[in-house]
């Protein structure tokens, strides 16, 4: 086994960095708490999330303020004044507030340096109580505090890095993994961060159960992985793990333990140049379209499911129109710009394809066909014709798609839409591949998806 | 309705033709059963068939003489015998013999301009002593002098000359249509040529039966049409009857119902010139390869089957390879040329495909698929690859399957295989037709392809 100590030294937060996150989310509490007291509402902010929790890595501590409000408070006062605090706050320690939306609303903001939300939530004491999906948060914290041993964390920091290094640490939208919480589940099941990898390698499956608290409900869900939620035994931990990164963890921990390197909790050194992707598209002998638009302005939850909604949409009626594509991908950088990439693997078709009638027997019918389609004929007892395709290559079929009326046989996000039908690139990766002003990032991009497994693996 | 006693005067044989055939035929018999008895030899010969029937076409007055043999003659001995019966009778007549194998082995010859087929057969009063195929003919024959109104004769004319002149006249295997004798009893079953058209076009679909004698038996055949033999209740005259055929029929008579024209008696007057079926594929924008090669000597009645199998083959080859097809054909003149065409849909694809592994969960297989394919990487929960076809475009694909190693992917006969070894030229139909010397009939040939209906519509 290679030297865990090392690295954690590495990823392991520093004494000051303790000291300096917690006296600061400290002050946070008591400007909240003050402010509170003073225009008489009735709300209590307590420190929640990995910093509480101490399962933060080195330079990663986002700050969770949870402002708690009596269970009797209305949705509306809620919001409004949890809002409220929050935004006054970031204003007196000098930081721009951004008013966000997730399934809750919340404020958010840079305070020296870190990421802190302000996030409104019902003072609750079990899951009985429940009235918004983020009071769960309280719990969750409380129940890590208790029962995680300190020795422990260390097991959350190593397995919290090695996957984020293999890409499946994360359950937004845009990554489908493993969220912070569920990790700290997953060493308290298994005790360690190796014995994570292990039970994943060698007994996970589709289906596979975790209940820690024997609540006995392991059967009411049917995800990929279920892990019944300590404090809430109705609730799915795992719920939003997508058998894809279930299926690459499982991969990594399997690389990993066969060959464990050092190298699986740092990011792989690509080394991405622009003759080399020419070079390995060239080598696959298919056509690559890359379709380019500007990103709206919504938030990220919302932006990579309407992309990954379009994409598949596109793929879905590039293969009605007899366009196979071997493969598909989609990047943005959540600001300027988004990207759809379509590997074709047949991207040129007869301008005629064939089209069924009914059967002969039914006369009436196959009149009416015979006289639209003069020059029909007659297949075993089937009526045949000819009819043109409106598109015999991939890209026109694209063009056609991708205006005004086209656009209504693409599943698109109206935020989307917007912004393809204001302007968008169709590029040939190709001619992408010798332009000057390429980002980095979508280089990256293009090297991921020709190596998918850079991630997974670490051979050096 | 047109007048169809002008087209019966063209198509009826003349006094004089009736008075020639049948002297010819009684002389045939004359010297068969003189031979016979001189050699001491137990056999009758007897006229049989269309001539016996009195139901050719002017000018297509094909003699069966068929030599009876008592039912205890052993095979040998009546395959001998009659053989040689019917090779001494073309001698003292001046013609080349050829002896034929059906399911029954016969001597043909060309005599006075008269096709002339001798088969020996057994001497049977009902099919309980059926004791080969052509035994039957016997009965048949009896049947229809018997019941065959010498008025409907006239009946049985036009519906042979419209089938014939439609294209689907003729029990063949490269026909697959109706047979003589099924035309004859379908005038029995409806009495004239309109009332057959009449039930062709609103009464048939798939299973329609015809029962002449009232057997019952119709339920043991699961035919497209059933016509119980009047001489046989356990035989469908009707079973080689393509369902292809019986609807080519069915459209015809109803095209020829709404609008009886006099041209459905004649061949339709074919404009073929290259310039215009260049045209035509160009219009289509799809790319038609010709793959040509030498006719083997066999049968006709075993080459199209061939032919056709192994055009199938090539279709399926193509459609499992990528390329998609839009529409086949074979033809041949049965001596020197046979020509398969495949139209193409698709026929350039990418250089590589995905090729599925194991789940991932199979540990054990996914291992082994990683490491036979180290660019592998997850898609859900399964192992995926590319891999690299064998071949990227069609003619190439074609090329590697018609080579020693390649045709035992294809399922085609030997006598065609040995051909396509030998020798096959691949020609893309842009370049056939810009070439010099092409067949008018393989120019005829494409113009069917192209106009599928030209024979059972005929708009002028």
């Amino acid at each position: 086994m290679i030297d865990l100590d090392s690295i954690l030294k590495q990823i392991e937060p520093s004494k000051d960095e303790k000291i300096k996150v917690n006296d600061f989310s400290m002050q946070l509490i008591k400007i909240i708490n003050q402010m509170a007291h003073e225009k008489g509402i009735n709300a209590e902010a307590v420190l929640l999330g990995s910093v509480a929790k101490g399962t933060w890595l080195a330079g990663k501590g986002d700050i969770d303020i949870f402002i708690k409000f009596p269970i009797n408070t209305s949705r509306e006062e809620l919001k409004t004044q949890g809002l409220e605090l929050g935004k006054k706050c970031i204003q007196i320690v000098d930081g721009n507030a951004e008013e966000r939306y997730a399934s809750h609303p919340y404020v958010t903001g840079i305070l020296k340096g870190y990421q802190v939300d302000f996030v409104p939530c019902y003072d609750i004491n079990s899951f009985h109580e429940l009235k918004s999906a983020v009071d769960r948060t309280i719990l969750h914290t409380e129940y890590i505090i208790k029962n995680l041993e300190p020795i422990q964390t260390k097991e959350v920091l190593l397995l919290k890095r090695f996957m984020e290094m293999v890409g499946t640490y994360g359950s937004e939208f845009k990554v489908g993994g493993f969220a912070g919480y569920l990790l700290e589940l997953l060493v308290l099941q298994y005790k360690s961060f190796q014995e994570v990898l292990i039970a994943a390698a060698n007994d996970w499956k589709p289906g596979y159960k975790i209940d820690l608290e024997e609540y006995g409900t392991t059967d009411l869900f049917e995800d990929p992985l279920v892990v019944v939620d300590p404090v809430d035994k109705n609730r799915n931990v795992a719920a939003s793990l997508t058998i894809q990164k279930m299926s690459e963890f499982t991969l990594a921990a399997r690389n990993f333990l066969e060959n464990p390197r050092e190298s699986y909790f740092y990011p792989p050194i690509l080394q991405v140049n622009k003759t080399d992707l020419r070079n390995d598209f060239i080598n696959r002998g298919t056509k690559t379209i890359i379709i380019a638009f500007s990103a709206p302005k919504i938030p990220s939850d919302a932006l990579h499911p309407q992309i990954k909604k379009t994409k598949k949409s596109l793929v879905k009626i590039m293969e009605n129109g007899d366009f196979n594509v071997l493969g598909s991908d989609s990047w943005t950088d959540e600001e300027k710009t988004v990207v759809i990439l379509l590997e074709m693997a047949t991207w040129s078709v007869s301008l005629l394809k064939k089209h069924a009638g009914p059967k002969v027997w039914d006369s009436e019918n196959g009149k009416k066909f015979y006289e639209k389609h003069p020059e029909a004929w007659i297949e075993g007892d089937q009526w045949m014709t000819l009819v043109e395709r409106s598109y015999n290559n991939a890209e026109s079929l694209i063009q056609g798609i991708l205006t005004p009326r086209g656009i209504q046989r693409v599943r698109v996000g109206k935020h989307l839409k917007k912004e393809i039908l204001k302007n968008y690139q169709l590029i040939d990766v190709m001619d992408l591949l010798v332009a000057e002003d390429v980002e980095e990032q979508v280089l990256e991009f293009l090297h991921h998806y020709l190596h998918k497994n850079e991630f997974l693996n670490r051979p050096i």
